[in-house]
């Protein structure tokens, strides 16, 4: 496994009302991924609804994904569960179907201790061999990983990277040199929440962790190029561009609203799991005017074709 | 189903490493509680882990208490599930094996808006017809009930109960107040978290749904049935003597500590499915002392026989 950088691209996973994954329409979301070329894919992240989704259909869309990409870029995978056994076996298999690294959340309904997540992600990435990633998301997982416990697991040799949540430009500086201090130079520190990922990645981030990313990986891929080459200023250009995309984000949340998107741009009708709620009528044209403002809209017709095409094909 | 009032029992689920549930360890918890005449069982609830076990395993859960319970009092079942499809199956299921009500809880990774919950549990309600408690947990599910949406919730035919978390004791009788204005009075208004909820229950609360209850049937029916003779000093002396088991359940979490005294008690041998740790050998030992103390430790031998004896007869 190579050392994590650049452009994470976290696509949903388009699946029908009963869970089971779309492959079609899942193949050709990886498409514009492998097309735009970005440093890696986050297969079944949150915005990949993988804690929506069965063993099975999570296998279908690892197997899915490991096909299409066909190892042009690294594969990361979701294999966060409850109970620390299915965690095991989602890893295990995310392994066995050729992943690059497993994405693991501590997923959480009793709320857990330090060393109850210490022990789980030991035993996790013991017993699976499959290099971890550690996703440090508070907001869905109601945990929060002190860097002190990030470091601790950075010594097991099988973590190997951290994906932590960006907050505003200055806490996240300094949680990243707080962070940069305490664990090995091999591993990756990376950050989540687009709108203040930019910041993360001029701070000296090694990964951004992108929702856009997964959808608009181009848009996404100018600001990451424009930080490696040393220019923050067309960086923080390009994403003071993406404001309205990333106000709807906080509004709405990144999930609802790249759903929507997904929707208005023709690429798949799917729905969030239920009971999540796709955007109301009203709040779905506002991210279609945005779509249209930031030309996000407009797809290339040749490369890539619509879902009922690609689904007739 | 009749409207739920008094104690609410919630045992643990015994179970394996695998998640596999001990039905012999389960029928010898409900034991005690049938002979204790708790007003109803609340099973597979957040103390009985039912959001660490598969619906295979909730459903043997619910066939061995409807049969050992055998009618003697109402089984109150968990039936949430992260996904609407999944919760409605399992009420499904539920209603089936004979259970009286289900318990639900809007169990989420999302972060859930009020209107989703809405919609879920309209759906889980319609589509099982089974009658559901409202199972306000923030700790474990990170969804707030304001008393409007309870309101609304309340206007549903189906939907009969809530298990509100207790607070101290001031602000439960006002939220107690605020809920009784906006609710039928065929709706019935229950608290959780043991050591406010007798004073809920003076407060003129219908239901203490209790982890305590669940493995110390007859100390808690006692607080019960002094409150609803109306003798709330007898109530407030014999919740005062239980403060050193309260004061455990706060520092390390009601559901860790009874599966200690679970195995403090030699009933079971269970632990709290990984990732949950069970409780340090120092922390088993403070247990211990206060069982001891508090006299709670005292088996009927006759009456509740061990495990060891159940499992060999």
């Amino acid at each position: 496994m190579a050392f994590m950088t650049g452009l994470s691209a976290f696509p949903i996973t388009p699946s029908d009302a009963n869970g089971r994954v779309d492959v079609s329409g899942l193949r050709h979301l990886l498409s514009r991924l492998t097309a735009a070329t970005v440093d890696s894919i986050g297969l079944l992240g949150s915005t990949g609804s993988y804690a929506y989704l069965s063993r099975e259909e999570r296998r279908r869309a690892v197997e899915t994904a490991v096909e299409a990409v066909d190892g042009r870029c690294p594969i990361l995978v979701g294999v966060g569960a409850l109970r620390t056994d299915d965690a095991v076996r989602l890893a295990q298999d995310a392994r066995a179907i050729g992943a690059s690294m497993g994405l693991l959340a501590p997923v959480s309904y009793t709320p857990l201790l330090d060393e109850e997540v210490f022990e789980h992600f030991g035993t996790v990435s013991r017993e699976s061999g499959l290099p971890l990633c550690i996703y440090d998301n508070p907001s869905t997982t109601h945990f929060r990983f002190s860097t002190a416990l990030v470091a601790r697991l950075s010594e097991l040799p099988g973590i190997v990277a951290v994906k932590s949540p960006a907050t505003e430009a200055g806490s996240t500086a300094a949680h990243l040199r707080e962070l940069r201090a305490l664990v090995p130079p091999s591993f990756s520190l990376g950050y989540s929440a687009d709108w203040n990922s930019v910041e993360a990645l001029i701070a000296g981030a090694d990964v951004w962790y992108s929702v856009a990313g997964g959808l608009f990986p181009e848009e996404c891929l100018r600001m990451v190029r424009a930080v490696q080459r040393g220019n923050a200023a067309e960086a923080r250009r390009l994403d003071a561009e993406m404001k309205p995309l990333w106000d709807l984000f906080r509004e709405f949340s990144s999930l609802r609203v790249i759903y929507a998107a997904v929707e208005v741009l023709g690429l798949s009708g799917t729905h969030p799991p239920r009971p999540i709620l796709p955007l109301s009528n009203a709040a779905r044209e506002r991210v279609a005017v945005v779509l249209r403002e930031l030309k996000l809209s407009q797809i290339p017709q040749k490369a890539v074709p619509s879902l009922e095409t690609a689904e007739h094909t």
